[in-house]
């Protein structure tokens, strides 16, 4: 259920919904918009009785949605949401918002000469694993709170964003002290669990694509985190597991104009694990771009022969500076191509509020 | 690495082997088997120095395996691997092993009814969730504690043991109190963290194939299990995700003989969660119990039609009854097909001991 | 469309039912059942005025058919399809219908020491191919019109129907000149022009699902066959192409009972090409049985090691004798279940003539 | 087998070469490069013996192939294949191939309408489909010779090359007495006979990689069209079949880079079919172009509501130009990256003529 307020709904007006929600037992989820505010209805098992809440001060109209999900839907919020950062960097804007760094630090030798060469690119995030979920118990499974030390000392020192992985909820509890963006990775993205907990942290969240999650799983598990009180969600297409043998996934980019139509949550792509060899990531980022990404995550490394994991796909520091130069001339030619997001199928909510 | 064992080898010389190997920084896993004992070593991150453990008393050979995945390799373990229970049920035995009861425990009455007539077929596990891993955060989440209590009633009442999901590491600490048997479901076979704290349960684990999982990363799941100490794992096929669309997933049950002949662990097939239809539930139970698996885990309600989850793909009580009169008659045909198991690929082990 | 002519509708009526529709431009399809005569009309692009033809003589009624495929359908044809030879056998009725032999004929004396055993065992079909679909062309393509002499003495000394493969207009007119089936293989299931010329052969048709097709598709192409007028169709299950690599395809049993309960055609399955693994032949053949296919097609070579093509699934002739001798103990079980068939769904036309 | 002549090799001794081969029963494919003359040898089941040929004159090395597939690789001819066309149009150079019209030539009027409109958005090839492969028999099957006419005068009119589908031996006669290209399509890509025949044909083809086909299958695929002595083969991507639910296919892009690098063979992809949704058309055609295809294939239409099919994922005639304007811009970026293709790896030929 999704309650439409007035454009010109007092905050009163807004405060007295919500109460009237909570005391019928449910979540209220107040979505400010550009003209309009509306309030998302969660935790109702089936229907709400409209009459409740229709005949409140400031309510235009009282909205059955019909898809499963609510508060990531465009019917929802209709404007992009922005992930906005205190160094004034953002994910979901006009900005190209890349994300670089190797799959694992390594050691603090590693980890500062990759942040420093992706720092003087331009690029405003740094990505690096602490806790590694790896296919086998053998392997190397990260620093752990080291790592996520080494992550903090290289924000002081260059000014990066630190994107990084938490795996359980003990992992996140260190993440979300230590780190910017809290990164969910693609084998837990149906870790209920993980994601009820990553709803009730204060970072914002990059929520990586299961590796068979139909365009609905996605945005559901999306859901889940924002359902706890979480908004700053974004989406992350990897790759997913097909047939296709020549890539290590395949890299679904008509994901990303699919998003946009839906929701209004930003979504980048990791062209890196999306195709798992090196050769293919630097074309695999253009076409994200072109596509329409808000942004890229690409594993970097300055020895990737030498990397403990992920060498395979990790690029070369000259081929990283090849592929910005290239993105960047792509970008413009894209970036606020709103016709693709679909926008002017939620005008709904604006002429609505003309009666 | 694996340490074989001469026939004749002592506890005492076993007991040295596993020191030596602890000493050397590694973890020992004595396997006994029905000839010999073998040895595993894992936490090795490169290569064992053979010669350290090869001249002890007692050892026949050193055996480097070239496979990712160790202890659950019928390398390492000739015998298939029987769970057993204390009221004398196995799984992986000749014996057939069913599981049967509702998706979800939703009260004491509709728990206690189905299990009554579970337990009339002659059927020894009953399952039936307390907590859901579903989709929608907005969708009925499991009883909880309460649905546990129910269980341990219907288990004193009942003589049946009980199988359970958890679904992170506070629910696994209820389950492993409460239940026989702790299930991980097929979205956290991949939830490494999890996977560990399920090693270090003293319980039976049944842990479900992913939803995209190859067969070794469902092997892999089942090593990370058994790194940790818990050697009494059950695998189960509950379809793979493909784009064939007239089945929720697609049941893939040649995974049946390739475990067999990879592994000593047993496996069951799921053929609810499988086929996601009702009417297809009996057909691929019998395709699963003729093509070797060694037992089937079943939804059945008593009144599917009102069930809080997967009431579409839950048996009518009657049908339950229709397909265990198929399944046994089937059985004897096929139960013991040693030469599907591919024995005859691991006599190395044998015949090492006569020389 | 679909008229639905009385219980006691004569011939006549029935005649002058279908050159009223061929009148109107279209195709008539008249289908004897167990109890009255439905006529199929097809070649209208959009709909048919049913009141050109409701008003006949001995019409019960005119249906509209909203599914895209009519022939093929049980609401046209309630009854199994059970396709008739000369010396007896048939596919589709009680019996197992077992097809065995080489993937390709290599020489003379190759066929006649593999027939001489398939006829043996009791099985009354023989497969090889004359004209192969190879991946590469540089393999070994086939005898050509040599192959299909050597199969057609096997049918004069061993007594056994021939299969075998076309794979254009041409080897379809020598392989309906020699052979008892025509098979169409899984690449060709989807070449619309090879299906309208098995549509006007004179032989039945054996139809193998394509590598990625739908049920839908697969039985639309079934439709094409039945289209131009030859309604001995069987269908054949042979595996799908999905991300699991260890079988050369994933053996989809479900869609035996899904097939058989949308339409009336017999359906069986090909485990050989659906696992490309000779060990995992057997354990499927069964599950195959188990699930209610309608028979089994599989390959078996006197010498498989030396086989110029599919020899690592190929069966040593006394594997193949322990596979039937577990199917038939197995095939007792399962046969007729017709509630899996879901004729009960059916009835309304039975009903209709009670009016 | 690959002959590789020395740079000054004449043409006496490549055709001394050749004349070598054909006596020993294979088939020789002389393929001129920009430095010297290679020659595949096909038709060998086993291995040739290379001394029978290695002591000719002119000859560098005799390298045996590992892979499949030879013609096609960039290992028998390094540079790049450009088809070129009598009115100096190009497949494979700089130049980005565009061909656009709608799926399929309904009627005179709706054809010119179209074409006059990409002719004069600078396109210079223009698709439409005389002989569609339908899924099913009922639905519109293209009008034959008669649209092949239309098409005729299309060329003649706007000076457009026309590129069409053959779908049996006998439509491709006719399509190759009309049409420029002659398109395979998907559903055809193992249709064996079919490519065979197209390997006879004088005028280039366009063939589109299978709903399922490996990248090794799809290049066996073309194998099979140059081992007939046709080499001006053009690569089409077009969406693999997969789990993924909100677009009819999944369009593969990584198999652009992954053909570069294997083949020299130029790709284009297809956007239309590859999505299946007209709102996705564009940001994939622009995807599409930033990973470094040779062009588009795309379905245009006067008027995509009343298109006879695919109008879903047609684009209106103002939509294409939009696209035509972005795709022009992202071009400039990634033409001839040719370190994308891998070029380096083939450098062994030259360096071999050093010797």
């Amino acid at each position: 259920m999704l309650v439409v307020m007035n454009a010109h709904a007092t905050e009163e007006q807004v405060g007295a919904v919500c109460k009237r929600i909570e005391e019928l037992g449910f979540r209220a989820h107040p979505i400010p918009g550009a003209q309009r505010t509306a309030i998302g209805i969660t935790g109702n098992q089936g229907e709400v009785e409209p009459g409740a809440i229709e005949e409140l001060p400031g309510v235009v109209e009282v909205i059955r949605v019909s898809k499963p999900y609510k508060l990531v839907s465009r019917d929802v919020k209709e404007d992009n949401t922005v992930v906005r950062f205190a160094n004034g960097a953002t994910i979901g804007s006009e900005e190209l918002a890349v994300v670089a760094g190797p799959c694992a630090i390594e050691n603090h030798k590693q980890a500062f000469a990759i942040a420093e060469h992706v720092a003087k690119s331009g690029v405003r995030f740094f990505r690096g694993g602490a806790y590694k979920p790896r296919t086998s118990p053998y392997s190397f499974q990260g620093l752990g709170e080291e790592g996520l030390k080494i992550m903090a000392e290289i924000r002081d020192q260059f000014g990066l964003l630190i994107v990084t992985e938490a795996v359980d909820n003990e992992s996140l509890d260190q993440v979300e002290k230590y780190a910017d963006v809290i990164q969910i990775g693609a084998r837990n993205m149906q870790n209920f669990s993980l994601l009820k907990r990553a709803g009730r942290a204060r970072k914002p969240v990059l929520l990586k694509r299961g590796m068979s999650a139909t365009l609905e799983e996605f945005l559901m598990a999306a859901e889940y985190v924002m359902s706890e009180g979480n908004y700053n969600v974004v989406l992350c297409e990897r790759g997913v597991r097909t047939f296709s043998d020549y890539t290590r996934n395949t890299l679904d980019l008509s994901v990303v104009p699919a998003v946009h139509r839906l929701s209004h949550l930003p979504i980048l792509v990791d062209p890196s694990h999306g195709t798992g060899v090196r050769s293919k990531v630097t074309p695999l980022s253009r076409a994200s771009v072109a596509v329409g990404a808000d942004g890229l995550i690409v594993e970097v490394h300055n020895e990737p022969d030498r990397a403990l994991s992920d060498g395979k796909q990790s690029l070369y520091l000259e081929q990283f500076d090849e592929l910005m130069t290239q993105v960047r001339q792509i970008a413009p030619v894209v970036q606020r191509k709103v016709a693709d997001r679909g926008l002017a199928l939620t005008t709904r909510l604006n002429s609505a509020s003309a009666r």
